[in-house]
């Protein structure tokens, strides 16, 4: 028997919600065109019921009970967008149990028990949709579970965090220093008042968790992510970079190699030619390789009320397809395996290297021995004219283990014609 | 019950078919694991039985009768990559008649007679899944039907030709004129022996079609598609196009508006700003502008033995999801509505133009006024040094309808002191 109106509960009424909220009210019709069956909003939880919100929602739907949600048998739906980690997990949780399919956009709740909920959603016979969590409106959880499901990834690299790209554009084009950029990005609203979950590069962190095992399908532990923000990426390292032949970014990247999996967020100079070099301001964009597809390059909006709630609308409409088809165990692999993590002192990178020296004669010959002996070999050089006797030189290293530049860097910091180390960036060709 | 081995049977061991069998072989393992259910190629059907294929696949299950194929009981799935109009037709709705679900790759049959089989496909409660038959191993169909299912797209511009875009890149980038970069096209195996389907615009036009029936959720005929392929352009085109901040690329655009749809493949400016201006050589990318979503992007192998073996396979695997699940009536949409086309001559568009004129005084009065009494208005003008008493001008319209640009035109060659236009090309913004 197929069901001809589909309930659904919505958790949380921010950004996210009302969102999804609008385009249900401007998009229905459509929607339930292309499913053959009826959507209807039936309950809306919130914190605030006093809360004045211009919606176009019957304030008769609301309520500041979670449970008149989760455990009411009519609603087949639930849609998560209150956030947070322990009361989003319960009420996920719950609404499971409670033989409802469940819609989220919470990126650090799937990122930290994502695979949790997924087995319990697979005891049960039903499913989490979870799309939004990571690249706002842009196709990323349904492509990597479907559209590449015949491919090995070898690799995902991503601009997955607006308020850093945004911040790092400006600095470019604007040739602004971080703060200022910052401050703008702020007065613009891409980013936040507190900031350091975008700007330490923890929120990529998550999002690379969850792309990434959806991409090598394994569990991964959000201590096995190397990461590194965008605080001290200064604006004179953006100018060698522009020189050099590079953007700079805050690249998630996440590789499947003979030892394992490599998984880093950090910023990182990137060729102009490169696809993602040309992903400008707030916009996110995912760069796959694929064993059959090759490279594959998803763009859009990582953020947003709309676009946000527009991969939430995707989630409702697969849910209520499972649902019309009554699907029990849509799951994919929800039982991944736990592959092994390459540590980050034995990934190679490429580094760019700043640093000021005394300008005397032998010093070049020094650095180069440093670097010969810690087994680093370079790549480019750029020494600028000196200025009061000290020389700035930028360095561009080839593939060498984390290891190795370290000791590399110790023996420099060790030297005394070398005056000070002012940045270090990794490098991808 | 579940089904616990979905039995293929593959029409034609082309291109594609290799790849499909080579990444069967590669990655079937993994793709069971996912499916939760055995997949087992039972039969092939060639042309030319004698005709050696370095291929895994048993010599005992190839066949040059397709019936043993599409009449084969045991068989679930049909994949049809043999190519064609008529047979393929023929084949497929046979093969969905007798209970089959259908994976075609194959566009040309895709775009003409796309809405009949998805037709027949619901009447047999079966499914016919066509990604590959557009941008290669590019998620492209499915994002429109389930990803974005929640907007109202409003414009789709692709790049969806590798071989044109291959040599716009090359005149570009090789200063070359279109004859030696199609050469070099064909050596690279980029371009065909015979290019024309390519070069004149007439395949991207079929995949046009395709992704704006899904878009635009209506039934599109061939014939209300402008085409315009590449034939014309002049590297001296994308010089000046360069010098005034334009890349040169074959697009396919589709639109909503208030009129109907508006459907058109030719050589086009575009900003160097813009994401597509940065797809180079065979690449292709589709961008999107979605009302909830914003602008999206997709970027990839547009074709090529594994990468569209990709896309086949993923499609495989989504009926193999369909028949392990029993849905019956997969489809979505499969009755689009025929929604009205705008015609050409009543579109906007903002012209590029390149003229030769007589060195006098009065010369840009007199272009100046036929371009004014024809109600069209001029955004940029070059004019070089002139060369025996002729001047080179190239001239950028605002937005015109091509009707009124047209009469311009007329006026123009009219003028005794215009000695040739020699270019005439479409800009977006």
């Amino acid at each position: 028997m197929n069901k001809e109106t589909i309930k659904i509960g919505i958790l949380g009424m921010g950004t996210v919600g009302s969102g999804v909220s609008q385009i249900l009210a401007q998009n229905g019709k459509d929607m339930e065109h292309k499913l053959g069956a009826a959507l209807e909003v039936k309950r809306v939880a919130v914190r605030d019921l006093a809360k004045p919100r211009g919606l176009t929602l019957d304030p008769s739907l609301f309520t500041d009970n979670i449970d008149h949600v989760i455990l009411d048998p009519e609603i087949d739906i639930v849609v998560e967008t209150m956030g947070g980690i322990e009361s989003a997990r319960h009420a996920i949780t719950k609404a499971l149990e409670n033989g409802k399919f469940v819609v989220t956009a919470n990126k650090d709740l799937m990122a930290q028990h994502g695979m949790e909920l997924l087995a319990i959603a697979k005891l049960q016979g039903k499913n989490i949709f979870y799309e939004a969590s990571v690249g706002g409106g842009i196709p990323l959880v349904r492509p990597l579970k479907f559209c590449l499901a015949a491919n090995r990834i070898h690799k995902i690299m991503g601009i997955i965090n607006g308020t850093t790209n945004y911040i790092l554009t400006q600095m470019s084009t604007a040739e602004k220093e971080f703060k200022d950029a910052l401050a703008e990005a702020q007065a613009k609203g891409f980013a936040e008042a507190d900031p350091s979950s975008d700007v330490e590069g923890r929120d990529a962190s998550y999002k690379l968790n969850i792309l990434a095992s959806l991409s090598f399908s394994s569990r991964i532990n959000m201590e096995d992510i190397y990461v590194e923000g965008i605080t001290n990426v200064k604006l004179r390292d953006i100018r060698y970079a522009q020189e050099l032949g590079y953007a700079v970014k805050l690249l998630a990247i996440g590789e499947e190699g003979e030892g394992g999996l490599k998984l880093r967020v950090h910023p990182t100079l990137i060729p102009h030619a490169h696809p993602l070099a040309a992903v400008k301001n707030e916009f996110n964009a995912i760069f796959l390789e694929g064993d059959a597809v090759g490279e594959v390059m998803f763009y859009g909006r990582g953020a947003g009320s709309l676009p946000t709630g527009s991969a939430v609308c995707a989630d409702i409409m697969d849910a209520a397809r499972a649902i019309k088809n009554q699907i029990q165990n849509g799951i994919v692999e929800a039982t991944f395996v736990h592959k092994p993590v390459v540590p980050m002192e034995e990934q190679l990178s490429r580094f760019y290297l700043r640093l000021k020296a005394i300008d005397e004669p032998g010093v070049f010959a020094k650095l180069a021995t440093a670097f010969g002996e810690a087994r680093v070999s370079l790549d480019k050089i750029i020494q600028k004219r000196s200025v009061e006797q000290t020389a700035e030189i930028v360095l561009v290293t080839h593939d060498v283990a984390e290891g190795n530049f370290t000791h590399a860097l110790d023996s420099l910091r060790a030297m005394p014609s070398i005056r000070s180390i002012n940045s270090i960036l990794r490098v991808v060709e």
